[in-house]
């Protein structure tokens, strides 16, 4: 999550496209746009507009109603940020649209039916909701100097569906079923799947779906494409991200494996999403990348999964999806090891963040000094 | 929750009563009667004996054994907080004594049956352990510079009741009914009505009811008259406060009306007692009242709403009520704003704090200077 | 938690074995081998190997499986310390050995079958995983000068059962029984006895079952002996701590008692191991030893034993233990107080405990200076 002060990287595409942001600041509708573009890709800490606009692209064309959603969610969250007078540097950084974009893509995905007027007022009413959680959560995460990640999107979310199970207009879909735990073990189908009722067998195609709809899944695009799509929207700002979006996601897939979990769920992505995200966030966003940092992030991608398994099990009860709770758990866990171990790791302080490759410059530029 | 050293505003029964205070505070028994009085008001931020007394009032004429309850809560954990040691100006303050009325009359709500011995010795040990819990927790809240709110009554009811469904002695009554989560939702009752068995229409006096039961709702009192005599205790000390808490009071129906929830938790106040208490927090006590606190309050008593059917939703399945989880959390959410806006809203530190006739008149004078 | 450099207390086996420290300290195997014993002893705050050594002899000799369990765990979580580069003093005083051990023998205890390769896999990520958390936490708490007690051991295998539940290799054995909550209260049966089956009558021997076993329990050994065994571990440190031991495992069986808990439960010692680890670290670790802390101490007994009921209750839908999370939030509530009344209770930075007996020797130091 970058602030907007920091724009030597790169020019009108790549990096953070620093002479887009001096040219669209000028232009009042266009810099309101901007803002929303860099808060999508701001879920990845790309402060890139075309970053965003390709996620966007990825959700319209998977389904125009969760695209709907989610360009609705960041426009509310993004104007909330404004009329309430927060930080404009931190609004037009896309700070206080990641958490919107999030509530409206999640709210498209799990009430129902879609196109509906009440569902839409749900999307507005939390989006708004969840710039005001963060900007309450960053005041108290700022005792500790790190930021509260999607906590706010996450909190957001869960309430409105938790609110939802025992009210008239509650607009619960499917995806929402409780459920009472059980040692459900030995009965799990391990077997790579797109559904319950599909036949499947795990195989590299099963374990191309998994790696890629795994990166869609961040974005609620549950396709082999929108996994493509997000990726050239990150390559835009940070080719070194990929590589770690896409490690990430393999080993969220490998987890999940290895522990035997439903093979319907590995296959379309959901040991991947929170994973990636996670992987890149500490290998080169903030923690500059080095080999060792490479393997922690590796080491927060696993660590990761594994929370993704606890917290969907945890919430169960209420039939509620784990979200990117897993995520962000995982990365304040390794973001805290920061003092445990400074003299192995280069922390990016967050005020600074820009992109894994600057990070990595600006690096070797101290040390030649 | 104000600090006793700020007793400039009104004299004998206004405001916060400071005349009556420097009288009592020289007759030790009457001194601990004052500070159980005003630990009564508290709980709303009324830091005056007289609105203590009349929410006493209230309490001991709906039910003599919910008066009972609260009585002995309140008196017990200002006793503890005075025998540990803690700050005698704060014990003086109330402020060791609002939670402790209020684990005394939730209690003397959940526990069954009335008027029994192992029922009141839960209310003598569960109101001791909320003045530990409250010093632990204000030292753990003063990293940020705000107080813990009632989340020290929360905790240690809710451990009292989820304690009390394994043990032969829980003495749990009837309103706690653990029940596995569903999505209810269409099949929600929303009309207005005192009982699930009552007939009932959504008319004037259902809504009636609504507003003023949840008044007295914060104090477990389920009437009308309850209701009125509660804000008969807010005007003694502030006329502002008594405004914003109908205005919250009526906003949490409407939440609750508009989600569709339940129409007899609305007309049983459930959807108004935690929203008008952080309503009149946030317009007055804790920001300066402006016309922009006003409407930050009263998004307040909305967002408040929200989280009383999230918190009630997840508690579901050990049946235990939301008691003032929601109002902590959205008030919590509130004031930690103050960070984010600083220009937009005056915050009033909380040793500070007296009433919000007095903020205004503080603010007006800073000006003119 | 005492770090290692106050070692002015004792010689080669009493206190906290200075002179072993001093001597091992240049032989790197065998100084790694005091490290995780120190670990196992700093379970309950006595920074001492022979402690430790003690206790895993307990475990040994009441299921071979255990102690192999808890001593992977401590070996595991000590090495992934001492590869991160965390600090080399707290590793050496066996701060990140004690969440390992611990994580070791719950695993050993909860997951099926024994002497299995996955269920040691399983023992090993998650000891490893402790590690991590702990250095994540330390830094968390370190806002307010408090460690974070045995919370990594509780999430790491809370989160690691819970998962278990829904993925095939997930090893969850009997002990994990998911069970939706219900007013069972009246129907507890009270009478202390080893099993459901077992005949049993509440007497002498069934009352030092309890107090013992609960000693015991705290490293999931579950039996007189054991218990025994762990307390002449303890005394081999401190004295004063064996007092506190015995009394906090007294008073939490008796608090168990005084609610109506299952007499098994009782009788397995499981209200007395969060209790006496609370009991002895208020009474003479966190504060010097006074009549005033020991009664703290006491206090904090029977809060813990409250929250033990009242936790087991929350985790019952996923049939997860209560683990040590009540002695956590029992020790933090009353270390928090430091603050609240500080004329009242002497406390003992964590930097510079050692044991109890040597905390009052320096207070008595200061005191004539």
């Amino acid at each position: 999550m970058s602030s907007g002060t920091h724009h030597r990287a790169a020019g009108w595409v790549d990096g953070t496209a620093p002479l887009l942001h001096e040219r669209l600041g000028r232009m009042p509708p266009l810099a309101f746009a901007e803002s929303c573009l860099r808060g999508v890709g701001q879920v990845m800490f790309m402060n890139n507009p075309l970053t965003g606009l390709l996620v966007l692209l990825a959700a319209w064309t998977f389904d125009p109603w969760l695209g709907f959603g989610g360009t609705v969610g960041v426009a509310v969250s993004t104007l909330v940020a404004l009329l309430m007078g927060f930080d404009r540097d931190a609004v037009h950084a896309g700070l206080f649209g990641f958490n919107g974009v999030l509530c409206g893509l999640a709210l498209a995905t799990f009430l129902a039916p879609p196109w509906d007027g009440v569902s839409t007022v749900w999307i507005v009413v939390v989006s708004a909701g969840s710039s005001l959680a963060m900007a309450a959560l960053a005041a108290l995460f700022a005792v500790w100097g790190v930021p509260p990640f999607t906590l706010a999107f996450n909190i957001s979310v869960l309430l409105c569906l938790i609110t939802g199970l025992n009210v008239a207009r509650g607009q619960i879909g499917e995806l929402v079923a409780p459920a009472a735990p059980t040692v459900a073990g030995p009965r799990v189908s391990t077997v790579l799947r797109e559904s319950a009722e599909a036949a499947g067998s795990t195989d590299a195609l099963a374990v191309l779906n998994a790696v890629f709809r795994g990166i869609g899944q961040l974005f609620f695009v549950n396709s082999i494409l929108g996994g493509v799509i997000v990726l050239v929207g990150i390559a835009v700002c940070s080719r070194i991200a990929v590589l770690f979006a896409l490690a990430g996601s393999i080993i969220g897939m490998l987890v999940g494996m290895g522990m035997g979990a439903s093979g319907v769920a590995i296959y379309n992505g959901l040991w991947g999403f929170n994973s990636y995200d996670a992987c890149l966030a500490i290998a080169g966003v903030f923690y500059v990348l080095s080999w060792r940092s490479a393997l922690l992030g590796l080491a927060c991608a696993a660590y990761t999964a594994l929370l993704f398994g606890a917290i969907s099990s945890f919430l169960s009860p209420w039939g509620l999806p784990a979200m990117t709770l897993p995520f962000c758990f995982g990365v304040l866990t390794f973001v805290m090891l920061r003092d445990a171990a400074p003299q192995r790791f280069t922390w990016v302080p967050p005020g600074e963040i820009t992109t894994p490759e600057e990070h990595r410059r600006r690096a070797r530029q101290e040390l030649a000094t």
